[in-house]
């Protein structure tokens, strides 16, 4: 099998802030309490379309030992390690190239750790047609397009000049998130589909990509291409990543790219990228709120309480408002203003 | 010196869960951040009146260590262990027993161990006038009056029949707590003090009520009459400790008692037996918040935010309410709501 997957579970979740921490961030967390983590539900999602060996998960070297931990049945050298952050393109330019030295006619699945899908098996419907496509045109960069259910101003949206359903077709741009009134219109037209941040390509199509639109990145990575695969990789990774430039896959290779492909998804997704979005996907109450852990939730409604096991907790008197105690830290506010959450935690 | 302080400290404060706590009440927590705990500053502030072996600390035999870690200097035969809680006419019997034992013609101050004063030499002034009174009538029984600065419906009052500031005055009766029409009325009329718990009488004023108007008592305390103060004392109490009558000794002695005085007393006290209370006494920020703790506290007002030591909180978007958290227990309500805490923590 030739079929790859690649993990990007760098990410440090600062957005579900106590719950997700630099020593722990919500890819490792079974926020939805579904009896799974983030990360492992995605390793499961994939199981059937890639062979456990061909597993990649890319991290931060300080969450090794958290993904081995989670998902057991992958190799230790499976396991890349990025020394710092450098967004998503020097991220999968690293997993290609490992790739690259065991399987030069790989087909890659690129995806976030942290997403939720409710239906798998039409998730891996999509896929397994879309890595069919991209063995079939390997010059072809797929992109997973979700069709909108909301005016939702959180993700960016992927535009086709046709809305057929279930059709392969090719990407007429890319937007950036837009503000409500741009996304109330392209939720109307029905061309526009949410970026979910999944890829499908084989090497040829990626690397010729990377070699069009950031030769800085190819050239950083050959200086090192007979080391990858061998004991001197993550030296030369830890040497050498330092220098990559911080930049997106969608805007340093998605963007310019000439052949792009999207296909209009519908598997329940999520990014669950935001306590709101937690809240829509969570089980609710009678009083339409989403509680987890030891507590009494007393003259409550449209709130989440989410205590940590080993707590307990008394709330009451709050409407959509949200209340998360975990290792120590507190965060009480309104749902509506999680945004901020951030610049407090900052100030903090 | 013949003048002894009896501290009850045998309560377990459940109105301010989650900071006080059976196995930590609040006569043992720092609440208004003062560095001392409520049961050291009532120690200090009976200091200059009752030489410091004279001190006797009546709570429970969990708590011992606690008292003997907030008031080092006092003997541990000093701290005097009730089995189980009994009201404070037992309690007080114990200690008067105690008392009798090392010193029969012994002056006595009694005093709750958790309250706050703030005018510490307005309240010695006025407890050394009390105690000189009841050393010269020795059937005295004398409570100290607070003269109320609002219509507080939280507290029992002491009616006088003449209003004359200053003076050591018979009680003509005493008032449970009132609703707010009777509190109001009390504050107008001017005659209506506060009912402070602190007490002041000679072991004979004492004694004599105690056999006037609870002999079951007296009769039950005289079986060990001689083991009172040697090695046997602690033994007999746990013996017989639980047959006695749960009793207040306002409702046992002091409604009934014919020889009983008050003054009006004015030296910042206040019971802090409430939430409210402690947002009152406590410093407040430009948004009328008392936050004590690594909080970050935003968009709010009116509100206490208590965060133990090694926590960190961020609270937003509150108005009028309590986040404290302390011991892995969280409480969040509308302040005006705190008197069901006590069937919250039930429920939890």
């Amino acid at each position: 099998m030739k079929r790859y997957c690649v993990i990007m579970a760098g990410g440090i979740g600062s957005r579900f802030w106590p719950l997700s921490k630099n020593n722990y961030p919500k890819q490792f967390l079974d926020i939805l309490g579904t009896g799974k983590s983030f990360i492992r539900a995605t390793y499961e999602r994939f199981l059937p379309l890639v062979p456990s060996e061909n597993f990649i998960v890319v991290t931060n070297a300080a969450y090794k030992d958290l993904v081995l931990q989670q998902i057991p049945e992958i190799k230790e050298t499976n396991v890349l390690c990025e020394p710092m952050r450098r967004n998503t393109a020097p991220c999968i330019a690293y997993a290609v190239y490992h790739i690259l030295s065991q399987c030069p006619e790989a087909s890659i699945a690129v995806t976030p750790a942290d997403h939720l899908v409710t239906n798998e098996r039409e998730f891996q419907r999509i896929i397994g047609r879309g890595l069919d496509f991209v063995e079939q045109h390997r010059d072809a960069l797929m992109t997973i397009g979700i069709k909108p259910s909301r005016p939702e101003t959180g993700y960016g949206y992927i535009e086709v000049n046709d809305k057929q359903n279930d059709a392969i077709v090719p990407v007429a741009s890319f937007k950036e998130k837009p503000d409500l009134e741009n996304a109330k219109k392209f939720l109307a037209a029905g061309n526009f589909f949410w970026n979910s941040g999944i890829f499908l390509w084989s090497t040829d199509a990626i690397m010729s990509a990377f070699r069009q639109y950031l030769p800085d990145l190819v050239h950083l990575f050959d200086e090192g291409k007979n080391m990858f695969g061998t004991a001197q990789e993550q030296a030369f990774i830890n040497n050498q990543f330092e220098r990559c430039e911080n930049i997106s896959i969608d805007y340093g290779v998605m963007e310019r790219s000439k052949s792009r492909y999207t296909v209009a998804a519908d598997f329940g997704w999520s990014d669950i990228g935001t306590w709101g979005s937690l809240y829509t996907h969570a089980a609710h109450d009678e009083d339409r709120n989403a509680v987890s852990g030891h507590a009494v939730v007393v003259e409550t409604a449209n709130s989440v309480v989410n205590i940590e096991y080993g707590y307990e907790a008394i709330v009451q008197g709050l409407d959509h408002c949200l209340v998360a105690l975990r290792d120590h830290s507190l965060l009480v506010c309104r749902l509506d203003d999680e945004q901020q959450i951030k610049q407090w935690v900052e100030k903090l």
